[in-house]
Parts: C-alpha cells; sequence; structure tokens
C-alpha cells in the first residue's frame, strides 16, 4: 500500500468533443477538475476550432495535453471497429497527433501523450500488431511521448517492449473482475450506482488499496491516472466528488507527464 | 540582370495529390525533377499514406518539403472558393500544417514552407485578412518557416509585414501582362504552346532577363522558385526541358529554403 | 386582409440537424407544433440514422416533409457560401432530395417540398443561375415538388418561371424594412424580443394584416408558411405561443401542400 | 445444360467509381460492354456529377443501373471491414438507393437493382443479420428491386427469404474450388491468366456446362450475369473477349432485370 505522505494520482477525461456546430460534453466545467485531457483529433470528432480552443483552455490552466486518435469516423464517433492495416493506423495516427500538436504551439504547450478513442482503444487491448503498429507513430513523432492504456493488457505489454512510456489507467466508476480487469459495460452492475462508491473507489485506487471487486473479492488495480468519463450524465459531479475525496485522502493530484 | 555565375533558382511542383486508391500526377518522375514538393496535406488530395509516401520519397532525393494547405473540400479538389472567417483559415492551416510535418518526421524530414492550394491561394492574393489568418498559422507552427506566394501581390505584402520570410514563384508556361501579372488561364494564349518556349521563359525568369508579355512589351518577373504544374499534360516533359535549359544556361537549381 | 373565416397558415421549422451522436434542437417537441419539418439530408447536418427518425416522426403526425438541401459542409454547418457551379448544384440537390426520399418511403411519407438551407438559401435568394439549377434538380426528380423561399425574391421569380409551385415563407421573430425585406440579423433590433411581439406579428402574416416596420411605418407581408427557427434558444415556447395565437385568432394552421 | 437455342446471360461492372477530379476504371469502353452497371453511391467512390454522368451514359446506351452500396469509407474504397449495426446497414442502403435513383430520374432511367460493394459484399455473404438488414432497405424503397449476391451464399437465401427477387453472379476470371465456391483473391491461380480461359470459362457459365475447378475435377456454376472486374488490368479487352465469345456460343446477352 502506497503510503499517504507521497500518494500520487493523475485525473483525465476525454475533451474537445465537439464539432463545427455541435457540442459535446461538459468541457467547460471539466477542465478545471482534471490534470489531463485527452484532445479529440478530428477522426472522430473534434474540428480544428473546437481542438484550437481546448487546447487553449488547458494551457490556461496548465492540464497536460494527450492526443486521442480514434479510426476515422466521425458519423459513429469512433465506436465502430474499422479494420484498418498497421500501415494505415500508423499514419493516421502521425497525422492526428502532429495535427494536434500544431494547434498547441499556438497555445505554449504541446502533445504530450497518446490515447487512443473508442473502438481503437479497444481493438489494441488484445491486438499486438495494432499496437506496435501505434508506437511506430509514437516513436517517429516523439520518442518521449507516453502512451495511455489498459493495465494489464497486451497493449500495455507490446508498447512497452517498443521502448514507450506506459502509463496505465483505471475507471473508479466501473465493476472489475476478481483478476482485475473490466466487467464489460452491458452486463448487469458494470457501472457504479453512486458518486460517493465512485468517488472512495477512485481513492483506493490511488492509494493501491483493496475494493471489491464484482463477485465481492478484493482486488487491487494500481494506475497512474483515474479515467472520468465525460459522457456519463452527472461526470462533473463525480469529478468534483473524485477530487474532493483524493484531497481529503491526502492524495495529490498531479498530471502524470 | 543576374550574373550567370551566381544565378541560382527552385523548382517547385504540386505533389501528393493522390487519395486513397485514387491516382493523380506523375509524381514518381516529378520528384526527380523538383527541389521543392508542394504537398498536399488531406483538405484537398492526400490522405496520411499518400502524404507518408510522398515526404519519404522527397526526403530519399533531398527534395524540400512544403505543405500544401487548402480549404477542407475533396469533392473540389480545393478549386472553390470558400467563405472562412480568419479563424477558420488559421486553424486549419495549423492543423493540416502539423499533420504533414508530422509525417516529415517519420522520415527525417520537416515541413519547410506553406503554399495555399488552389481557390485559398487566389483568394490570399488580393485579401489582406486572410493573409494575415495565414500568417498567424506560419507564425504560431514555426516562424522561420517560409511561405510561397504570388510577387508583387497584396499577399506577399501582408505576409511578410507580419515579419515572414516571403518567397515568391513565377510560371514560366503562363503568358504575362506588361506589368508582370499573370494573364488569367481561361484568356486566350495564357498557356504557352511548347515545351521550348516554356524552358526558355523559366531560364529567363531565373536571370532576371525580360521576355515577351502579352501584348509583346518585355517584361520582368524575378522569382525564388518556378512552378512547375503537375496536372498538365507533358509536365513531366517539361520539366525535363526547363532543367536542362537551367543547366545550359549555367543556371544553378536548389531549393530555395 | 383575409377574411378569418378562411385564413390558413404552414409552420414550417428545420428539423433532423443532428449528427451521428450529436445533438441539435428540441426536435421531439417541435415536431407537435409544426405542420411542416425542413429536413437535413446529410449535407450540413444529419445522417441516415437521423433522418430516418425525424422522418418516422413526422409520418406519425401528419408532419410534411421537405427536403432541406445545403451545401456540403458539415463543419461549417452549410452557413459559408461554397461557389459551386450550377451544375453542382442540380447533382447535390438531386442526391440530397433522393437520399431523404428513400428514408421517407420507409414510413410511408414522401419529400413533398424543398427548402434550401443557410448559405445556399441567401445566396440563392439573388441569383438566377443558382435558382434555375435548384429548378432543375427538382424538375427533375418531380415537378409536382414545391419549392419554398422568400417572396419578392429573384429566387421566387425565377422558380416560378421554370414552372415550379413557388411557396414562401415570412419569419415572425425578425423585423422587416419598410418595403417588406428582412432587417439583415446583425443589424441592432433585427431579432424581435419576446414572445408575445413574434407571436402577435406571426398571426399579423396569417392575415396579411400590417404590421410596424422597422422605421415604424406598416408593412404587409403575405407568407404560405411561417418559419419558426430551431435555433433559437426558447424556440420551443415560441411555436407554442405562435400556435396559441394563431389558434385564437382563428387561424388555421395546416400544411402549405 | 441450357439449350444454345435459349442461352441467355447479363454481363455486369462496377462503374462511376471516380470521384471529383479522380478518375477510375475504363467506364466509357465497359458501358458499351455491359448490360448491368454497378454505380457507386458516393459512400466508396462516386460524388453527384460522377454518378450523373454515369447514369446518363448507361441510359444512353440502354445499361439497366443498380445502386452500389458500400460502407461509408472513402478514403478505403469501401473495402475495409466497418462493425455497423443492422439499422445504420438499412439505412446506410437508403440513402444511397435513394441518392442513386434520383440522379436516375434526371435521366428517364431508374435503379433497378442493388449490389453490395467490397467489404459490405464479403460480409453479407456469410451473416444473415446484414442480409436482413439489407433487404429492409430493398423492401422499403421498392420490394421490386432486384438484389445481386453470390449463389449459394447464405445472404442469397436470406435475402430470397426476405421476399426479394434474387440473382447471382459468377466470376469469369476466377478460379472456383470442386463445390462451387471462389478460391479467396490471395491463394495462388486464383485469377485466370489469360483472357481466352476468361472468356471460355464465362461462356461455360452461361450455359451451365461443367469447368475444370481449382483440383481440376469439373464444377458447374449457375448464374444470372458475369462480372467483370473493372480495375482488372484490361478490363476492357476481357469485356470484348467475353462478349465476342458469348456471341460465337449463340449466347444472348442481355439484362438480367
Amino acid at each position: 500500500v502506497t503510503s499517504r505522505a507521497d500518494a500520487v494520482v493523475d485525473v483525465n477525461a476525454d475533451m474537445g468533443e465537439a464539432f463545427g456546430r455541435y457540442r459535446m460534453g461538459p468541457d467547460d466545467e471539466l477542465i478545471e477538475l482534471v490534470t489531463s485531457a485527452n484532445v479529440a483529433c478530428g477522426f472522430h470528432a473534434g474540428d480544428p476550432r473546437v481542438m484550437d480552443a481546448t487546447v487553449a483552455a488547458a494551457a490556461r490552466r496548465g492540464v497536460v495535453v494527450g492526443a486521442h486518435v480514434s479510426y476515422p469516423d466521425l458519423a459513429g464517433f469512433g465506436r465502430r471497429h474499422l479494420a484498418v492495416t498497421a500501415e494505415e493506423l500508423t499514419t493516421d495516427a502521425l497525422y492526428q497527433i502532429g495535427a494536434l500538436d500544431a494547434l498547441c504551439r499556438r497555445h505554449g504547450t504541446a502533445v504530450r501523450y497518446v490515447k487512443a478513442h473508442g473502438a481503437l482503444y479497444n481493438d489494441l487491448v488484445a491486438d499486438a500488431t495494432l499496437s506496435r503498429a501505434l508506437a511506430d507513430a509514437v516513436r517517429a513523432y516523439e520518442p518521449g511521448l507516453m502512451v495511455l492504456t489498459l493495465p494489464g493488457s497486451l497493449s500495455a505489454t507490446t508498447l512497452a517492449d517498443a521502448g514507450l512510456a506506459v502509463r496505465v489507467e483505471a475507471f473508479p466508476d466501473r465493476a472489475y473482475t476478481a483478476d482485475g480487469t473490466l466487467v464489460p459495460r452491458r452486463a448487469a452492475g458494470a457501472v457504479l450506482a453512486t458518486v460517493e462508491e465512485i468517488a472512495d473507489r477512485g481513492v483506493r485506487m490511488a492509494l493501491g488499496e483493496p475494493f471489491a471487486s464484482r463477485t465481492g473479492s478484493p482486488v487491487t488495480v494500481r494506475a497512474d491516472t483515474l479515467c472520468v468519463h465525460s459522457d456519463t450524465a452527472g461526470a462533473v459531479g463525480i469529478a468534483r466528488a473524485l477530487r474532493r475525496a483524493l484531497h481529503d485522502a491526502g492524495v495529490e493530484v498531479r498530471a502524470f507527464v
């Protein structure tokens, strides 16, 4: 168990998912509550204006910017599997990272990490070829960029084997199995019911303390960052409660970069 | 008149205008004949694979890469005016420059200059607001990037006033008026008829020597780079003849960057 | 002045402007309050699922469906002028009308009229070439389709000269000049301040009674349909007040088709 | 074996796969050699101008028009699997069929059949849910539309069970297994080597005569239409040879509709 004296965790959320005249997510409030922002790059959401405004807000508040790379699928919001080749993923990811980084430069910040979005995130978890393809993009762009993924996944191993700095995230609003994997979202009880439960679980994750798995047995999930789902109803309330609980538990909230 | 002993000129062409399974232009041959490549960034042409292959070929041959930024209009190939705001142009340009630069990094090169494409190029020529918006993008990305535009244009002045290094181009295949402006493409005689004429004119442009304007009176057009239209039938033959004529005239062909 | 005994007017609004996971406008409530729905066709908003759901809702309530055709510009929501040729407009419009009509067939309804959206609407008003291009599309698809436009405009004349059934609309929430044209939206006082004013003006428009122009002199604007701006804050309240006022004034609200 | 006296077959090819300034395929020559044209609808290829020109050419020559519906993936030319839901396929297909049919109306013709393109074609073959989703679209649009698919496939059965008129196609340029299924394209010998072989095989398919399967044993493949791959080098020569061979064998070439 981490001594509370030096407990530190990051809080990340998906942001910049508006597009044109379309709004999405409570970005104005969430940007005050996270330390890392996964910013859409135009492939599943976000356009250059939205990206610009999002990184400007992040820069003003010292929030670290990550490139939230996706399959090219605005109509499907990046949530549909697309059978891309490794080369397609590498080049699509480079394109997105560079585009976002250009807008970062305008506001004196920079892309500091990469996180896959939606279906791509899920596909990477168990696909070494795709994970290597993403690693190729990150190394080509800036080998010092971190990559955010699921702890214990093939993706995490593959990215680390490729020499990248891997950071892992946990989901305080989600049920876990006894072996530390996520309960699929559609299963009964997959999402915790109350803000209090979520905040308490987040603290345990930050401290490396056990919590009850779905079957009741204790499980410990260590993570560099806690993900707040910005598309959940009540996302802002959850983020606020989480931040308060972390503060009360003596956990410092600081960007993982 | 430039002394031939130190005459130098660049040769540029639009490249990377394929998309998906669609081919466009004789890139494989032209890349051997130019010193600067204006590379499409996905808004009027080009996708991340095409961009990647184009900058890889440029890097192998020491050809300098420029970002050929456009209005977002794949169906119209960027040739239709779109009424964008200054902020839309700035952010769209940053997005494109950064995306291309990311693919450049993979091949050990970088975007070194920016040139507007199609309708945007034409609109910029006489629009100070749009020119400043492009300047904002370039300065935000990398103040050292050069910008390629039309000599004597409001665009050239405005970009220079914004502190950017402006480079100007001439079109050896086109007729000019007595005051050094291009004869509109649709006018009779706007495009020179033979490869020999084009090559001869290119040499005169490189040397700062006068040539016959449309009305017959002599005109002098100085330019840092000569543009070869890659979508002209016979583009490769024109580029070859131009290179040979420049060589025979003792003009060194070298990137303007 | 129309005898109240036989006064009839239509109420139309833009609908189906969501896209993918993005929502837009209070469609669920507005569909209960209009008699004609201008349904986006995928070029500025709307995707096949959104279009399907919108025409399904319209069909259930007996609301007439119109194709709300646009320039192809999702990022700009169709609000930016795009320099299309007549042939581009004709074919783009046919594509959109047919696509929407296909989804109508699934729900036992059909496209009954065409209305241009955003920048295209504004461009058509004063452009006979574009208006003829739209007329070509409508006649090719179904000469019996009506076209909705601005009264007294070159567009209205041109479409009528092309043999089409033109219907005109008025905007109860907007100030008019003494000669019956709209005060530009950005001018001071261009939008009426209260729901009551809007409802009262809508009744006068339906009855062909004069109301105060911007300068105070009376003006009469006759229209087949009253447009409720679905993107105005309070659109539902405005539509409700308008419907109630029309009812109280003895005006029948009925589709213009 | 079909009596040659009444042997009839259709010849189909993919057409209208250009986009914007991009060309694709020898449409001008192929349109003279086919009886049915599978016309792209803008999702994998084709834009409204290309669609218009393609159906205009088909109408002039009495070639039947089919809607070549696809996943939405211009960058991937519809050749990448996309995990769509049944409802997404139904609505996407309706959108495409209607859009193409609108352009057909301009030229006095109509969509008469539907064929899936690329990855969607392959996915449908073995997926009853997707096949039913396509059937839903076709029935909603026009129950009399035929659907073109692979003989003996789950798709053929499912579409027929849904009450649709199914027509099946064979590929004269491809090797077949002893049980009448296609040898996968990447296998050695999957594509026949000579124009003569292809033409001969096409005649056998039209007559219902056996030909040598990959293993040498005879196989019989009956089909309503023979598909000529328009993206094969030499497609026009193949189509010409096939037409000549069919003529010489006394087989009438006539649209299957």
